[in-house]
């Protein structure tokens, strides 16, 4: 093949982990057909470890504890990185970048809080910056919403974004156990870290969506600007509420162009949410990512996959990879940073949701009526009741139809504390179908 | 915003009908937002239509008869087709890339025949060919297989990609109709064609599968390459013994990469299939399309959304003129054709399948062991295998295990003829669980 004659495109791997191993062992095992699909054989200039001794596996020659060096070398064109963090990292890609190398990443904490400013970087430089395996692993879900739609308006991203958080929901759906026995299961099988903040709290999973929204909205949104709630609050009795509904509780990442007296906005939240058990994100099990996208004109999409993991992640990073080295091949670059809709971020208090409520109450006349008065203050209109007598009292149940956020709020805040409610047994927001 | 100042991108559009109608709406409905994500004004530079005073909603001054001449324009960037058929628009598109235009085509018909013509004309004069709507309308597909999985192996693609027999499928699995009567209501809905032969024959799909192995495998595949057997044949009795088994019969294309003493290559086949109802593909409805792609590394994938319509066909069309048109502002090209696999394309007969056969035999001794016989000198595996008396004869249903395709067909060939074999009931080939 003539190509493989073509001057080489030299990789700088910063990271040889879990994804790291596994794009060195594509980039060994397929070299011969990404070079034919690039059009350029695409060789290892150096892999940044912070341990050589550590990665028996690769060439030693390869290693380097210098990964400032390394990003800047006159020899390599594309940076790769698969670290993670916030530093050193963004400084060794923002070094990347003015050094003219493009830059593939899988790096969502970085994404979600630097994007504005490594995509500035980029055009100064005139580089590639792509970032596919940041969010949703081996799916392609950003280049289709950076090109594939590009031509309509995005409405509405709802997905499945953690696999740690979606492992735990799902098992306590099956067995009916607590978060906290869950966890400590889902721990010992190697489906969460040994600090599992980061996912069960829902900070991974904002980081996701704030890329999500960014490329979906044309605007910039970062991870502080997610309304962010985790899953260590579900309780089997919310699990055990969901499943009365035909409901099953998962840990949601949506993003909304949202309409408005000040003009068009958009709502980015990451929280558990009941969805319909007939809806397709409810079949949605284990380590598997699955996302919806709404547009004007393509109506309803969804693209599901495994979300993360060595081999899928290195998938997605080699998918880029390639793209960036054929746009150095042909001339020419992908698509760059496109924020200029800018519009204004919502805070959750305005975002409009459902809410589904499971009281326990005094069974006795009039207190029915007097939990719908407070919803009728708060003008939070009732879509179904469902009122059950027991021993001394009665369980109550109510879901909402949608109502601004803080008004839901406020309504519970205010039935809590009514001498007939003895107990809030489980609030949840509602997802996955019409109000 | 500064990029309106930019030189406009010149659009001709050949067609106005339901997609191309959509396409001019878009156009100008989100000019300001097209202008922004290109760096460019996007225009409109003339449509070439057959009866002008057809088309009252789109300006008179665009419209033209005369698109040999449009094509060639020298004010004309992208020239975007949505006509359809082989000639003369195959001469239009070639006359338009050596006339240094970029063509945007949803003709899966043009692409499944003449794709190696139109990928060489654009090559010679450095232009982009993007086709994302000839295969599953609005659903990002051809991105993610040419670009997100560039650094992967797909291994497998399988999908509903037809709308029409879908709904006819659907239909007769809710029902109980037959085929003909179901295609009759299908019509009068507007689901099927005045002349349904190139949806129910399966050469819409087997023109897609032949898209879609393609790209997957980096080989020319023509839609003569695919076996093809549409739904015409498929009956009640099918459907039933289909729900007796808990499955379901949908129109299947599957494109497959395939080992072997002659080194690898593709099989890629149309044909209805039975699969479990548990199965994602089982719960696509009416004329939405879905695709499972398989691949080394990124492991099982879905993709899901409307095939077809107007609004829908136009947003892929707009995400490639999109591309197309930065490609113009900024410089370089999409992806070209990658076709250096050059793998051979394996006929029906050595494809390996597996089949559902339902027989009704004379219940008498000696029966099963004379079919099982017949299974074992064809060397194919039984993989279930249920008998039921009835008043005079039996029921008897077999599904193997994997074997060739002409195993099988000489195994059911040779049942139909053993004496006591009264009827073959069913026959109908299994997909969607493991062999």
């Amino acid at each position: 093949m003539t190509s493989e004659a073509a001057k080489p495109i030299r990789v700088a791997l910063l990271g040889c982990g879990t994804v790291g191993a596994q794009i060195v062992r594509l980039l060994t095992e397929q070299a011969h057909e990404l070079a034919a699909r690039v059009g350029a054989p695409v060789e290892l200039a150096g892999i940044a470890v912070r341990r050589p001794n550590k990665h028996r596996d690769v060439p030693a020659e390869l290693l380097t504890t210098d990964a400032a060096a390394l990003v800047t070398a006159p020899d390599v064109d594309v940076v790769v990185e698969v670290i993670g963090g916030i530093e050193p990292t963004r400084t060794w890609l923002l070094d990347a970048l003015r050094s003219g190398k493009s830059v593939v990443t899988a790096n969502k904490a970085l994404l979600a809080e630097h994007a504005g400013e490594l995509f500035s970087a980029a055009d100064a430089a005139g580089v590639d910056l792509y970032f596919e395996a940041a969010v949703a692993g081996a799916i392609p879900l950003l280049r289709p919403l950076r090109e594939s739609l590009a031509g309509d308006r995005i409405t509405r991203v709802m997905g499945i974004v953690n696999g740690t958080t979606n492992f735990i929901l799902s098992a306590m759906d099956e067995t009916g156990a607590g978060y906290a026995e869950t966890l400590e299961e889902a721990a010992r099988l190697g489906y969460a870290e040994a600090d599992p903040t980061a996912d069960v709290d829902g900070y991974d999973a904002a980081s996701k969506a704030a890329i999500l929204a960014s490329l979906a909205f044309h605007t910039r949104v970062t991870a502080g600007d997610v309304y962010r709630e985790g899953i260590s609050a579900v309780t089997p009795s919310d699990v055990a509420a969901a499943r009365v509904l035909g409901r099953t509780i998962k840990l949601l990442a949506i993003c909304e162009r949202v309409g408005g007296d000040g003009g068009e906005s958009v709502a980015v939240r990451v929280h558990p949410a009941m969805i319909p058990r007939n809806h397709p994100l409810a079949g949605v099990g284990g380590a598997f990512n699955a996302v919806f996208v709404e547009a004007e004109a393509a109506g309803q999409l969804m693209f599901y996959g495994q979300g993360a993991g060595g081999a899928p992640t290195a998938s997605a990073v080699l998918g880029d990879l390639v793209a960036v080295a054929r746009n150095l091949v042909v001339g020419g670059r992908g698509p760059r940073e496109s924020a200029y809709a800018d519009l204004a971020v919502r805070p959750i208090a305005q975002a409009s949701t459902r809410y589904h409520i499971s009281l326990d109450v005094a069974d006795r006349a009039g207190v029915l009526a007097a939990v719908a008065a407070v919803f009728a203050q708060h003008e939070v209109s009732i879509a179904a009741v469902r009122q059950e007598g027991r021993a001394a009292d009665a369980s109550l149940v109510v879901v909402t139809h949608s109502a601004p956020d803080a008004a839901l709020r406020s309504t519970v805040d205010k039935i809590a504390g009514l001498p007939f409610v003895h107990e809030v047994v489980s609030v949840m927001r509602v997802e996955g179908e019409d109000s």
